[in-house]
């Protein structure tokens, strides 16, 4: 077995993404120490009955005391907050982290508070499933996935090192990119798809002409797939498009502006507008599929029928 | 074993349902002889291959000769020229059903041609993948999933029932609704979800600050789902968008008002407008999964790493 990347790690938040790193850094042996910070004692409990952590702290202040590396799971508008509360105990020469699926604002929240002596190492992991809370964690859930890292170009290069090699560890693909632009590629492949499928699950249940009842009944045509990215986390999404404001509405208003084509060729019955677009996007479903990153085979029941 | 729902049935277009009536008619034997007509010769090669069907037949005509059932499987721009072409030919008494994704048109575009002794039930089943072709039918397919039947109110008592019966007998439930009320139920359930992935999937292959590459490799954070639906069948699609325009314009407006109150809220920095949504919508996937329609979990991989 290879050495642990870290010696003592902490992880603040061990919501779905906090702990399913903790299972798969129990998993791999990714460090000699784990230490968690969360504010729920019924989290706290659990985490240690599923003997994920070694230690499991009520005040963030305590939990990150010797550890070399701090990785913040909270929500991305609480950063800020928590950096500040943990700021004055970080270890002589820590590196700070988190799993924020925003990297511009959540990096200025943070390094307003982020002692000379640390080192700042923004991480986004794209991988998650819809379920919150420590038992829903995966140990698996980030093989294969590409976690962004985000450094500031004068960034240590040995932390960032150390950071790229946990997420390794994990199972992860590393690429590192501007906060700015990973803020650009997330809106348009995880912000905006996010927000249309709440929009439509907002826009079904309020039909005076088609029963929430209905809409539930029917909803294997399609509609399915879009509750179940729209029962992701309330806090989590709206701090989210909180503070990817401004790449949200680029990427909106050109899926709204591409909207109202088709709503036109619908009306005006264009078919071959409609052809076009959606054969067009069959070729970046094949590169999805190519690249190893279509998630599960959508399968149908296999229960028997009586006959 | 169960006598056969009807003694000899006849599928028209061995596509992704078409074939995947075959395969579970085949599975439960539902029918004592079953004929097949599709244009591709490709087609009626691999059915007979697969052993799917007793005939198969390049004339749609030639296939309903004698057939008690003929079940329409055609993009539902096809069916009203699909009926005119066999009209003649159907046995006295027959039923002619199809499996289409829009009724009021579909209806109407069939009865222009049906003969007076023949029988009407309109059908369609609310299932499927996004896979296209013979090879893509799954016996399974309907198994706990909806069949939705609107017949006109003058309809033959026997012949509905009968098609209940052939539906019941594949796995599916069966639900009867005026054609106007499914068109409404499906445009939000089904045909306005399409067309937002669709759109989505076009808008993020459009950008010039991110490339597709990026789009692909980044895709698991929400985005691979939509790319999914988008790959669904152009020609199915392109029909079902001309076909049910009325209601898809209405419901695409209700989507677009509401898209904007978001948009606004986002603008404004109204975290709470956001999180109410994002609250109210876990409720509906919450009555999907009780009501059995959730799918199939989604799972990450389960590839090892190696630490």
């Amino acid at each position: 077995m290879a050495d642990p990347v870290v010696e003592r790690l902490c992880i603040i938040g061990a919501g779905h993404i906090g702990s399913s790193i903790l299972r798969a850094a129990r998993e791999h042996t990714i460090a000699g120490h784990i230490s968690v910070a969360d504010q729920s004692a019924d989290v706290r409990a659990r985490i240690i009955e599923l003997g994920l952590a070694d230690a499991a702290h009520a005040n963030a202040a305590d939990a990150v005391a010797g550890c070399d590396l701090v990785v913040l799971c909270v929500p991305v508008g609480a950063m800020g907050a928590v950096t500040e509360l943990i700021a004055g105990h970080l270890k002589h020469g820590a590196i700070l982290s988190d799993a924020g699926s925003v990297k511009a604002s959540v990096a200025m929240a943070m390094s307003a508070y982020l002692p000379q002596h640390a080192h700042l190492v923004p991480a986004h992991p794209v991988a998650g499933l819809e379920h919150s809370g420590p038992d829903s964690g995966v140990a698996s859930l980030f093989i294969n996935r590409w976690c962004i890292l985000t450094p500031a170009p004068d960034a240590d290069a040995e932390a960032v090192s150390t950071v790229s090699d946990f997420w390794r560890a994990l199972g992860a693909n590393v690429e590192i990119m501007t906060p700015e632009h990973h803020d650009l590629v997330l809106a348009i492949t995880s912000h905006v798809p996010h927000l249309i499928a709440y929009n439509i699950v907002g826009t079904a249940s309020d039909l005076e002409k088609v029963t929430a009842k209905e809409v539930i009944k029917f909803s294997a045509g399609g509609f399915r797939d879009f509750t179940r990215i729209a029962s992701s986390d309330p806090v989590m999404w709206r701090d989210i498009f909180l503070n990817n404001k401004e790449a949200v509405l680029e990427m909106l208003g050109r899926f709204t502006e591409d909207l109202s084509a088709l709503q036109k060729a619908i009306r005006w019955s264009d078919g071959d507008a409609l052809f076009d677009l959606f054969t067009r996007t069959r070729a970046i479903r094949r590169g999805v599929i190519d690249a190893g990153q279509a998630g599960p085979e959508e399968k149908p029941e296999t229960k028997a029928v009586d006959s």
